[in-house]
């Protein structure tokens, strides 16, 4: 699996959220008609050296019409063309069946060459299996987040046991092809990660939570790890927004090698 | 509340599902830049006279890029400007939270003019209340669905009492805003619709399932309707793919005026 070899050569395990807000820009890139795309690829240019993953949330893309999913486009394949080792994830949290799902798949594996997208589990397998009916993809099914509301319905105590997100992570893995779905388990709860860990030995988890929501790598790090890593830890705005000034890229190049060189520590 | 008279006018509770699948449209229409419209165009056209309301969704525009977007955009704007009595749903699923959910809400209220939303409840209020904040606005919460794998979760028995999608109901009703939300519940159980009706006794309910998956308006009727109607059964490649000659409008007009006389006759 090239992604655990990017984790090993890079000795990181860090995704970096491209949730590149047009509105938190650094002014001198405002004019710009592709302000979104070249914040993109400043930001990937000064972090790739540490990141093994990007993460474009398609919200911020979809705000902005046509122009904005252009502009997504554009983002992946620039990493797909000149960081080739990168894992690119759709953050779309999409969740429909059948024949919707395989186009949702296609909009995100055939047109754009992302190699994971992430998924809502409510409605079952059918709207997971046509995502892992692409063979070297991965679906990334939302399991525990780290939102207050998450207790609504995620921790639900089941009648036959455990809770709502436990049974999400069982039925994944016995759907065919489980060895590619990855989950999003939230930093805040690293409690939580020690038990899913054991739920879930095998497979990767993706992490967001870190920096401004208030997780840390240490303690995701020491519940979550696997003998793969089986991490990839999330940070957005602490990265692409540490500085909106002109020097927003070199700012956004620290903060990545700050967090990937704690990562180095448990590699 | 428009949708109620509209619902009155037309003696029709029926939502037309825009499914444009490109690979699917009439052979006629094929070299057209803009083909999904202008099938869209055609079927609205067709259609308005039965129709309350137009779902299109969004995975069918996605996977054409973004001059799918495009086509999506002109779409609504194209109902909203010669049909405003008519509802638009944004078939979208959507399920993110936060300043995430906040834009998904901006692309489909504001840069679109939705009336509405479909929504994944996993994540609880936080993914749910962005689209509540806007006034006039409507979010439709999945709750029990038709396809094979809703069984997964949706029907899981909770240690409280209940099922999982029953206590997404409760939870939907206990929001702020909870006027504004409506569920989709799937016609090919038309026993769970009657319980479903005593949960949320006011709510309108989406019901896809209609025509090529099985279910029939009568048993939906039976069993959904309440005093304002409270129900928009969905049809989609039932009537939007009723022919795929060159009368492709025509039919689609004819199989829409079909379930309206039989909808007009429970109100």
């Amino acid at each position: 699996m090239q992604l655990i070899e990017t984790i090993r050569k890079k000795k990181s395990f860090l995704c970096v959220g491209l949730d590149s807000d047009p509105k938190l820009l650094p002014a001198h890139l405002a004019g710009e008609k592709d302000a979104i795309f070249q914040f993109n690829k400043a930001i990937i240019d000064a972090t790739a050296p540490y990141a093994i993953a990007y993460k474009p949330n398609t919200a911020f893309y979809e705000a902005e019409g046509a122009a904005g999913w252009e502009q997504l486009e554009a983002t992946v394949a620039y990493i797909k063309k000149n960081y080739p080792e990168c894992f690119v994830i759709a953050d779309a949290k999409r969740g429909d069946i059948g024949n919707t799902a395989q186009r949702y798949a296609k909009a995100f594996f055939e047109r754009m060459d992302c190699d994971a997208v992430t998924l809502a589990p409510y409605m079952g397998k059918d709207s997971i299996a046509p995502f892992l009916a692409y063979e070297n993809k991965y679906a990334i099914v939302l399991a525990l987040t780290s939102n207050p509301s998450a207790e609504e319905l995620e921790t639900q105590a089941l009648a036959n046991g455990g809770q709502l997100y436990e049974q999400v992570i069982r039925q994944c893995l016995s759907y065919e092809g489980s060895e590619r779905i990855m989950f999003v388990v939230g930093a805040t709860r690293p409690e939580k990660l020690a038990d899913i860990r054991q739920l879930a030995p095998e497979s990767f988890f993706l992490v967001p939570g870190v920096g401004a929501q208030g997780g840390t790598v240490e303690e995701v790090a020491k519940y979550g790890l696997n003998k793969d890593c089986g991490l990839l830890v999330n940070s957005s705005r602490g990265i692409i927004f540490a500085s909106k000034g002109e020097d927003f890229a070199e700012a956004a190049g620290r903060e990545a090698r700050i967090l990937a060189e704690k990562m180095a520590a448990y590699l």
